[in-house]
């Protein structure tokens, strides 16, 4: 008995990952075929929502389920986090078996019932753990986006991206949360109620994906300046929206009215958790420099990938113990592990590692994806709400209004290069949502406010993939956005060449005074504030913690002073000092 | 509530994968040590099972453990083949808030018993569910075992190989069937009581795992054929184990006492998985070639490889569903993929798909050793027996010798290379025990027969990879086996090279006539039942199958009779013809 259950649940279980690796495949081959003809109407991304809604309209209507409502009341009364097959099963062959010694004899009926509860037992159980995506879906794609960073460029606009990505999320944060919590007051809604609920989908809402456009951007050459903006933005507003998501539910689970010091708490907390996330991430990649640097596991590249893939994914694990965000830790980790690790690894790693986490990204975020357009039929706790989604909608294009000009507008009084207003509306145009929206709002689905906030983010990821996606090749043509620029060959550029051009000198910077003030430059383009505090950061970076933890010339013999040779010989590899 | 409650939850999951990631780590890193030092004494897998071995006892021992029959009794009452956290945080958070509320500001107490919870909850947590195992972690092995296949000399030594895997794994589990049951008859056994309990553990147990054994073989450049046969071998009767136990348990299920239509019912059972099984995965292997050969994803190299890992694990999930077995359907795809797949794929995918597997192959394989060596301790469900363990010890090295010898001896007469007497001894020394045998105990602790057999399996497997995997070198040398050749650059090679050396003509042997009888040749070492045949099979792959499924000269065209030629030039790429 115990086997023959055990067989049925791993066998419904496995048809459930078949259908959506079916789907992938799918999806590959249209996406191929696209290529093939230019067709970039449809991205990727927008392919596998399509073929996920189609296969979840399948699932949800298409197919008889009697008894559904049966089979949720069950799953409500336990804890729907940790859907359990087995007890799934329990109650589908109760059923069965009460059904069916009532009606012996009768095969057909007899058949008709098992394969209703067999689909009622998929319906049910096509929902993955959503712990799932947080803790295997999410991680390799922003890992990736880390590690692929094109340095240069990100590094040049680092002054808008920040203030976009911390400044910009914050107000659209608060611009969703305020005008949501309006509009629940005026309509009186049941489902959101709470100020606290509505300022929480507005920290989920703002995480931005624009994965369709930067393939496009790629595709097209895109001007640089505006790719690494998009791009930089994208990634570190990941991390700030869900730190944001994070304080406000430690600020909500706190339960007091609001007030000044729950606010300064919540700041406090949000401090914390995103600093700490960052430092973090960084030391475990400075450990797997040195780890890399001082043993020669560069002669054996199995255990050299081995080791990069498992400090990576312990980073992740680490700061979650630690109650800190494992994916803001992984984000710069991935960027600490493409500054300083990549270039001690040895030439087979280093391909194997960037070909294995653009893969993995690649999977995983189509699986997404499919997985957004499934769950947008088949999931159980939906709660929708037209009135509140099309406001949502609105606020959500609103808030990304009341961010992007503003900043552009301040930030352009200290940049050389102005953000035009062309490329203004591009980076409004391109406020796409994805995984990390839907992960975080599918992760918590325990109470009416978190369905409906679930439910409205499945919404808006769709319309903004398909619309925002849709028309992002239009709308850069019709801006005239300059296009055909080669921005690709500097994703792991030497850094020599980089301070060179910052700083405006060709000769070598070490060699002629280490904190010399250089001559603003007309290439530097970010904000005077932050412009010689960034460079004595970078410098910092070129004469200490590059040789410290790389074979990176000119070793630390030579950058520190006299005084410290000692130290500075013992922390220098064989390599470095041949 | 319910976030707390999953965020204690997700922390000590996190925490537990943790572990395993540290302890992975840990192994990497004194492998790369041993390297070094050329200390062969110890093999990454033993190094692995080491460390498990020590956290597990630390887990079980150093840390007190109250009201840990509670724990267990609440499982046992459940079913145990999925732990769900939620539930055992209930079991946990219940326990300590009854004993809070009668102790209440007794901070130490309150601490004390959260800890010690907390370690117990951990304890009982730190197991995963058996069904990964089978689903995520031998998946990966056992792909990449067919993939890395070096064909050459797996299909010189076919003969040798098959007979040892099929007859040579029957005779094992008949074997240590019978002496096992003939013991438990002997000392009235309570734990191990049925026939088919003491098949099942033959069956088993019989699968080999002497990846210790072909690391040093590797290492040793130890003779070619020995490699082969002892590759080959354990890859195939691998596929037979699982197949034999799948057939057992379904005899078991009928419940019939032993009679000659039962036994022939097993017999077609298997017949019908391990067929059914190699078929499928080579048809999928054939689907993924023409996918690969007729469409141009080898522009886009991760839209190929993507495509390539996923229909391999297609080849498994949909194996699953069809009630075959998807380890057999994945090995048999994964030398298709070898063979075929691979000839299409751009030089990117290529390398990639070939470091991806050995990858993961890696770290799966150490994490299952890990594994096996933390549950040594900690596993909630073992059934210690000294008598049966030792004994089981005994008739495994019996049922071993019970098959190489006398089939050597079979074998030696149709081979030209004999078998040698040292080789044989080799053969019966690399015996070693791993991650499928571990996998088929663990997959199913319901009853304590099982859990009996899962105990003795897990001792077997330790002892096998201690004893008979630190010891080959020695053997080795011991046995004067010839060492020193080269084995390695024939992974992929051209199968033209093996004809020719196969047929023992230099000139082409299409060219001269598709089905001529040729001279049987000294190289030729199979059985001459089976070389007739074989050569057939070989020159219908070369002459329709290759150029059917893949880009390889000459095209279909030519190598099929002119009457087919529209058909021939419709199944030909682009390529092929120009």
């Amino acid at each position: 008995e115990y086997d023959d259950k055990a067989e049925a649940t791993h066998r419904v279980d496995s048809l459930n990952l078949l259908i959506y690796v079916i789907l992938l495949l799918i999806t590959i081959l249209t996406v191929w075929l696209f290529k093939q003809r230019r067709f970039r109407f449809i991205h990727e991304t927008g392919l596998a929502i399509i073929y996920g809604l189609i296969i979840g309209a399948i699932i949800a209507y298409a197919i008889k389920k009697p008894e559904e409502k049966k089979g949720n009341d069950y799953f409500n009364s336990t804890n729907q986090s940790t859907v359990n097959p087995v007890s799934v099963f329990n109650v589908c062959s109760h059923q069965v078996e009460t059904v069916t010694e009532s009606s012996k004899n009768e095969l057909q009926e007899k058949a008709s019932i098992f394969f209703s509860h067999f689909f009622n037992f998929f319906f049910i159980y096509a929902t993955f753990d959503p712990e799932v995506f947080f803790n295997v879906i999410l991680p390799p794609i922003i890992f990736n986006a880390g590690y692929q960073m094109k340095k240069k460029h990100f590094f040049r606009n680092i002054g808008a991206i920040t203030v976009i990505a911390f400044i910009g999320t914050t107000i659209s944060t608060l611009v969703i949360g305020g005008l949501m919590y309006g509009f629940v007051l005026l309509i009186k809604s049941t489902k959101l109620t709470m100020f606290t609920d509505c300022l929480l989908f507005g920290a989920i809402i703002s995480a931005t994906d624009p994965v369709t456009v930067l393939a496009i951007f790629n595709d097209l050459n895109v001007d640089v300046d505006l790719y690494a903006i998009v791009f930089g933005e994208s990634v570190l507003n990941d991390a700030v929206a869900l730190t944001l998501t994070k304080s406000i539910e430690s600020y909500k689970s706190a339960k007091s009215g609001f007030d000044g010091m729950a606010f300064l708490n919540c700041l406090a907390i949000f401090m914390k958790i995103f600093f700490g996330s960052l430092l973090f991430g960084c030391f475990m990649g400075g450990v797997t420099a040195l780890l890399t640097k001082f043993t020669k596991l560069k002669n054996y590249p199995t255990l050299e990938t081995s080791l990069f893939v498992l400090m990576s994914y312990a980073t992740f694990l680490a700061s979650e113990c630690l109650d800190l965000t494992g994916i803001v830790a992984l984000l710069f980790c991935g960027i600490c592990q493409a500054h300083y690790t990549y270039n001690n690894l040895s030439a087979t790693s280093q391909n194997n590692t960037r070909e294995l986490f653009s893969l993995m990204n690649f999977l995983m975020e189509n699986f997404v994806f499919t997985y957004i357009g499934v769950s947008t039929f088949t999931f159980q706790y939906h709660s929708w709400d037209a009135g509140l989604t099309i406001f949502a909608v609105f606020s959500v294009i609103v808030s990304r209004m009341c961010h992007i000009y503003p900043l552009s507008f301040l930030l352009n009084l200290g940049r050389v290069h102005k953000i035009t207003c062309n490329m203004q509306h591009v980076m409004l145009f391109s406020g796409l949502r994805g995984a990390l929206a839907f992960t975080l709002a599918i992760r918590n689905t325990s109470t009416v406010a978190r369905q409906t906030i679930l439910s409205i983010t499945l919404i808006v990821i769709i319309l903004t993939v398909f619309l925002l996606g849709g028309f992002t090749t239009q709308i850069i043509y019709w801006l005239k956005i300059s296009i055909g620029l080669n921005i690709n060959p500097d994703v792991m550029t030497n850094d020599y060449n980089f301070l060179r051009f910052y700083d405006g000198s060709s000769s070598g910077f070490l060699l002629e005074g280490r904190s010399s003030a250089a001559s603003i430059c007309d290439s530097i383009q970010i904000i005077p504030l932050f412009k010689r505090n960034f460079k004595k950061l970078f410098s910092f970076d070129l004469v200490f913690i590059k040789p410290l933890l790389t074979n990176h010339e000119p070793p630390l013999t030579e950058t520190l002073p006299k005084c410290c040779f000692p130290i500075a010989k013992l922390l220098s590899s064989k390599e470095q000092l041949t």
